[in-house]
């Protein structure tokens, strides 16, 4: 936990802005620090390419000789971020962490050139699992990163290098994808926030798709708020993706958040959770489940069994078909080019026929509409983000079980059309960090926000993997 | 178009209605009278099973043992009808129109169940299209039946027999199916009403699926009246199929429709229309346009190019592997058991792949999203049912081709879940039916209805191919 910066502020969206308004700070000079950061860092696994530097000064200065009225316009001034180099930046490249597969992107996600258009800073594209396939950050043609606590555990996935870079305080906010858990799993790994917002709510054209039905782009940020900030930014209909939807309610005001509030939440019935032997885990579920009751809330027990069975369809399912739609005839054409793991899982979908989709979307029906009453009984549904962690080695023993392990809690929610943040929930005895994940009906990402911030205040003091605390926020503010 | 029976009354259901109240007609009476007439006609091809004397009889007899009261609760009390060969009622045959297909059901689909809850008597089951894959009415294990006004012409599919029994006047109304325009097409050749609610409104639990995303049971009946009416009773939410949606609006007062009330239609621009070489067809649709501007429509030219190419998907797209889902075993096991071309078409539907499906599902949202807004500039879209009729020889010639012009009206609609009614449009020179259909938003029926029944009434004076017209119609409740 090294300091990353030699500014005396964390990262946070309103931390930088104080700065900005206060002069204590410029863009240039929080460029300049970024590029001592990364160099200092050298090739940590987080990137797969950085903006170069004259580039990202270039952009510092355009920003300060912005007019204070143009300046008021645009929402993220000045706040630096990364992106997963799964999703396009015209003039950029994109790999998709898969060296072969590299191209120039010639248009830029809507979503990301929102953010642009409000003064945001891009750093650079970060490292995932190939083809944003898994949820264990091993899987890249780049260097393999680890988790932002220890040398020796796996990141989590597949948006491993988005949450290294916030939980690292590099970026203020980074933009993942997450299609059965690839913006909760590594968020909860690395102790930050992972916002996975109503499938949507925030374009997905211009990328390279894992299940275009199912996938959504993600926020990670030190903090609830921050990752409502970016959405709000971000969201928007288009009218040129036939799977975007128009933005949602208005943000959570999380000033005014009602301790001892009443709200239901929902648990998996205590036979049927699973922490593949991780006592920490448990735990530290149970205590979130403490902490939840003192905020308000009461906890009702419910039957987890049609979730795993909608779990099934992700990998074992027919949807696997949709990968072999978005990068199938790459991989015929380059079979020895992507990670063998990821190359034989998207070869095989070849073989699925199409009678086997529709009765998977049967399935799916099915499901859906036996869950579909839970949500009048509970207002929010809270899993572990994940069961366990696990060290690379053990990972690099047995890569497809234990990957299928840390979807036990996210492979869902997208199938369902559900919206879910991930929030730390303190730590293991072996230092790793443990999370939660609240999951609400689509468009309820305020709610979630609101109860997601209460419940990290409570929880965990520490920002991500920086020096900086819950505390130093307030003191910015106060 | 001999005279069916010897009441001196159509079949309508305010017709017998108003008998039943006036003491000149009970159901018993109507039973004798219905059986005679199935006597008389012989095997014509309109069903593959009538209930046995026995069964109907008692089944008159049982209603008339009723209270006031028991009847006053049952709105279809005493109300011939039929339902398609391929929905299945606990205790009868289910053919699909494959002799070798034959099963027993053991369960009576949840709609159906409805009707006979509410006092309607189940004459028999009718013939179709095998599996209910065609447009056309001849590809079937048993007699092909022909078109209501000419034994040269063939029927209209896929619900064939269905659209017959209520065109001869043998029932009051006929549930049939519309996964493509099989509730709609056999409709226009025979002078009759055919409604193709909302998908979902009407359960399809226990039945021969055809595309179980897709299909709709529909409503044949004399008037579009009728139609609403059996509707009203047919429709409700259904928690143990996943296709279930709740029920619609109120029904539309049809006493109180408005002429001259204004309203925007739709009709594909002229080079977009496509007769298939028939001038009275293309004159009756002109015809048709002039009647509902004359009812204060405003003609609104619309681009069709997005409705033909949702039209693609059906039968050359990935769907049809719906049907070998639902189907496939039993053909792959049989293989002379199907009538050849759909056998082929089925078992050709083997081959396509999972990735096929999902770039099929994008298609269609796509198409879906192009055509959207056009809901805003019109209340409805209005197209001639088909652009043609033909022969039975004709289409012996050309099976494959014939039966996809067929669809260049129809196909679309399930795709995009909107709501449709076939209207009567008046006759060719040849004698034989055109209709029009008009198409609108989901829930939109008793917008449609009653637009359909002022049309309707301007339009044509026969009722089906009886010796009733609408004036009989009038003198009954006058």
């Amino acid at each position: 936990m090294a300091k990353q910066t030699d500014l005396d502020i964390p990262l946070t969206i309103s931390s930088l802005q104080a700065s900005y308004v206060q002069g204590t700070l410029t863009p240039l000079q929080l460029i300049k620090t970024t590029l001592t950061n990364l160099e200092h860092r050298g090739d940590d696994g987080i990137w797969t390419y950085t903006l170069p530097e004259d580039s990202l000064m270039q952009r510092a200065m355009t920003l300060m000789e912005m007019s204070e009225s143009q300046r008021s316009q645009r929402p993220l001034w000045g706040i630096p971020f990364s992106i997963k180099d799964c999703i396009d930046v015209a003039g950029l490249p994109t790999s998709a962490a898969c060296p072969d597969f590299v191209y120039e992107a010639t248009r830029t996600n809507p979503a990301i050139q929102k953010l642009l258009d409000a003064g945001a800073i891009l750093i650079g594209k970060t490292n995932l699992d190939q083809f944003a396939t898994g949820l264990v950050g091993v899987r890249t043609g780049y260097t393999v990163p680890h988790n932002a606590f220890s040398k020796d555990y796996i990141s989590g996935g597949s948006s491993s290098g988005a949450a290294l870079s916030v939980a690292h305080g590099l970026v203020s906010f980074a933009i993942g994808t997450d299609t059965g858990g690839s913006g909760r799993v590594p968020a909860g790994y690395n102790n930050i926030v992972g916002l996975k917002p109503t499938r949507g709510l925030l374009s997905t054209r211009h990328m390279v798709a894992a299940c275009r039905t199912l996938d959504c782009l993600s926020v990670f940020a030190l903090t609830a708020a921050d990752s409502q900030d970016v959405l709000q930014v971000a969201q928007g209909f288009d009218p040129e993706n036939p799977y975007s939807r128009p933005a949602g309610m208005p943000p959570a005001d999380l000033s005014s958040y009602q301790a001892n509030q009443s709200f239901r939440f929902g648990v998996p019935r205590p036979d049927q959770r699973e922490f593949f032997g991780n006592g920490d885990v448990k735990s530290r579920y149970q205590i979130a489940i403490d902490t939840l009751t003192k905020l308000g809330g009461i906890c009702v027990e419910i039957d987890y069994a049609p979730f795993l069975d909608t779990n099934e369809l992700l990998f074992s399912g027919p949807w696997v078909a949709e990968r072999y739609a978005s990068v199938g005839d790459f991989i015929d054409a380059n079979p020895d080019a992507a990670f063998p793991v990821i190359s034989e899982i998207i070869h095989n979908a070849k073989e699925i026929t199409a009678a086997t989709v529709f009765e998977g979307l049967y399935t799916l029906e099915t499901l859906k509409r036996k869950i579909q009453p839970l949500w009048d009984s509970i207002d929010c549904l809270v899993v572990p983000t994940t069961g366990t962690t696990y060290r690379l080695d053990e990972l690099a023993a047995e890569p497809l079980k234990l990957n299928t392990h840390m979807g036990y809690y996210t492979n869902f929610v997208n199938f369902l059309d559900l919206s879910a943040i991930a929030i730390p929930n303190g730590f293991q005895s072996n230092g790793i960090p443990t999370g939660i994940t609240l999951i609400g009906s689509p468009y309820q990402e305020a709610y979630l926000v609101g109860l997601g911030d209460a419940f990290h205040r409570q929880q965990v003091n520490q920002l991500g993997a920086t020096e900086f605390t819950f505390a130093d926020l307030d003191k910015i503010h106060h």
